[in-house]
């Protein structure tokens, strides 16, 4: 049977392996496994959101609220907008899907950064569309963004900050000069998944939904309930914008698109801050001994605004054979050879899990 | 901002009125309120599924499983095939989605019955394609199917056996028959949503999906956790077929589309055989006093193969004024005059709801 021409050459995205497979491949006892490849809170999630979840469970019969009211609401009183402002996706992944079918098409470009999250990429191939990408790695160039954005005339921008997976966040203020000078026909996402991170480190780095929406007409805010609120496994994130632009997302957002114990666990968890305050204060806390740790072992990083770093090598160490050797050892990482760079990008852990990491890797180096 | 133009005509899909909105427009206490509307298993889910659900909660924080090695496992057991024929959507859904992405696009036709399933006809429409409509309501005409399939050459066509929201169910052969007419690049996708029900009520309407696979190279198969397993709020669906039609819906399925706790439900739920069987039983016995309700009340129904029936009313008896009428009683049940039908269709419930269902249409009749 024929498909359409554009999947022909499509890739299947293989996310991280699980950790039964590295149990199964290696013979580690899964209790000797050690995750830091999925940036995932290593606190979990808060227990207020394990609470209401237990005592739902009943409701798993019952389709979700396709009204969101709840959440909405929530992200509403925290991002002081209206619920016109606000659609959210089964993780952000699923507003970038919708930004990019509902703005771009096969004749289409996006324009991205050299080294950003791969989902960008993912979903433009899905429909055909041609991707630009700067020659940055470790930060947005924004200059070179902007030679290529008069260039190309992309139908679409993507700004990851902090981004992903790289760590680095850019200033807040040249984001908002960068967006002043694009085609309000261009959409420009901005995505702030680890946001919560960056604010906390660098006020200079805070990008604020509301500012941004209310100065510009051609902008989308995504965030995340995936990373500080740690909920990875219960997919929710939203997408901010004017409202012209949130309704023609939603109208190709599948119905109840968020499961029902999914809404409820964002529900909550936006409400418990003090969990994720604490989070992230650990999250720099041990951020300091990889810092200390890269510095003692000459390796170089970047500095991170987010819950993981990335340590880049220098030949002839190379990058994948020291994820392989710590994978044969429990220790899953991520590997960015992919992407193009000889690093390794490490999610920050639990104290004992970053010195078990400190440790391996040292066997190795 | 412009946005692509085939979206431009689309209408926000609106699913039901949630309880709480029932509770706040009409001043009805929630405990009084009934939704009948949505075919949801009125017995929740299983136990046992929400035992296993409630002691995996802290895992909220973990990415999924992205290759779903349990579930699909479970699966390939329940029909008896390979890894490689199943694809897990986030409701059935996600696979309609993907298929329409995958084969179709802006030039393509696709032929579905004329009163059918919302969905085929919506995710048409995110890709601007157009929708091919048999003049059959409360039953698949294949005849016409044929006649309109050698005049427009879909690129799919969608049968929906047991049909929603009408409830009846083709003959098995005459679907092996039709199928065995149509071309090997027309993607036939047989949604079995509520086959459940069906293959409980009647042996001649049960599709199998490993037979329906192994004659035709064109075909995918569609079931659903929503319905009979009582899973409606978790989104899990999944589309079976032969290996090189799922390849390539896996090039689109969103990575990590279904939630971990999902993954769990599914899993656990698949394997409560008992649970599933009670649900069906009770149903069908139910079902009798619709039966007889309606005929007492000189209403017609159509033949139900499913956990709804469809009641259809003569004029001046309008569905729209019998569906409000109900309504503010705290009764939720789907009219269906916007599929141009004078028809209301009713979730078949506990005793209990049945008997309240009966109650308040008695008072207005």
């Amino acid at each position: 049977m024929k498909f359409n021409k554009h999947i022909e050459n499509i890739k299947t995205y293989e996310g991280g392996k699980p950790i039964e497979l590295v149990v199964r491949e290696f013979g580690i006892k899964p209790e000797d496994v050690v995750k830091l490849a999925s940036n995932e809170n290593p606190n979990g999630c808060s227990s207020k959101v394990q609470e209401a979840v237990r005592n739902i469970v009943a409701n798993m019969a019952l389709y979700p609220d396709d009204s969101m009211m709840k959440l909405k609401a929530g992200l509403a009183r925290r991002f002081d907008l209206k619920d016109e402002n606000i659609i959210i996706g089964s993780g952000s992944d699923q507003i970038i899907e919708l930004a990019i079918h509902a703005k771009a098409n096969k004749d289409s470009k996006v324009l991205v950064n050299g080294v950003t999250f791969a989902m960008y990429d993912v979903y433009s191939k899905h429909i055909g569309c041609e991707i630009i990408k700067t020659t940055s790695t470790d930060s947005h160039d924004l200059e070179q963004f902007y030679t290529l954005y008069k260039e190309h005339n992309p139908d679409i921008i993507f700004l990851c900050t902090p981004n992903n997976p790289t760590g680095d966040a850019t200033d807040a203020k040249d984001i908002f000069e960068f967006i002043s000078k694009i085609d309000n026909d261009t959409l420009v996402v901005v995505d702030g998944a680890y946001m919560e991170y960056a604010k906390y480190k660098d006020s200079n780095k805070a990008i604020e939904p509301k500012e941004l929406i209310e100065k510009f007409e051609n902008v989308l805010y995504l965030g995340t309930f995936s990373k500080a609120y740690g909920l990875g496994g219960m997919r929710v994130g939203y997408g901010l914008g004017r409202a012209d632009i949130i309704k023609q997302l939603y109208k190709l957002r599948p119905p109840f698109n968020i499961t029902t114990l999914s809404l409820e666990a964002a529900s909550v968890a936006l409400e418990d801050e003090e969990f994720v305050k604490n989070s992230i204060e650990m999250n720099f806390n041990e951020m300091k001994r990889y810092e200390n740790f890269a510095n003692e072992q000459k390796i170089d990083i970047i500095e991170s605004y987010t819950n993981f770093i990335t340590l880049c090598f220098v030949n002839p160490r190379n990058s994948t054979d020291i994820a392989d050797a710590l994978l044969k050892r429990g220790m899953i990482v991520r590997d960015l050879s992919g992407y193009g760079m000889n690093a390794i990008r490490v999610t920050v852990g639990k104290p004992e899990q970053n010195s078990r990491f400190f440790e391996l890797l040292l066997e190795y180096l």
